[in-house]
């Protein structure tokens, strides 16, 4: 694993709400991506069955600004207009 | 579509590689939060083939820091130590 900048912290070595509610604050403040989304867990992973799909193609969210995350609810488009940044979905096909 | 935030530059209106330069520069910089990728792309979207799979479970990149980006190269775990953020892949099961 690669070590971590000089002068910043280990979210490993952070445990407990406070730890938790600091982590939410720098990432919303600096360069964390995530601004809001499941900031109580260590990493927020989701798991797709692509078998279970209700439709033949569903979009996933990766600019962590969706009311429905995972889905994509295509609040990447306020996203990149106000940043201009060029973000979108991962569409999962069935 | 949502009203772009006063003051903030629309992405449609700029063209050619200077612009597409610009846009990048902005997301580098501000709170875009992808820096790199594809940035000649509008808008960055990938389509998973699901039935075409070829491993029982694939992790997918949500943190835009990924060499072999659409898919997730473990890069999540440096981004998330150097900004206090919790981001991680999306695991697509066939
Ligand atoms: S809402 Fe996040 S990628 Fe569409
Ligand atoms: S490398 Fe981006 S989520 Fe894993």
């Amino acid at each position: 694993a690669p070590a971590p900048a000089p002068g910043v912290g280990r979210g490993r070595a952070r445990r407990g709400t406070v730890a938790v509610r600091a982590e939410a604050d720098t990432a919303a403040a600096g360069s964390g991506i995530n601004p809001a989304i499941r900031k109580e867990e260590a990493k927020v992973v989701d798991t797709v069955l692509a078998g279970e799909l209700s439709k033949p193609l569903t979009p996933y969210c990766r600019c962590w600004r969706s009311g429905t995350f995972p889905l994509c609810d295509g609040s990447h488009v306020k996203h990149n207009k106000a940043t201009g940044d060029n973000v979108g979905p991962l569409l999962v096909k069935k």
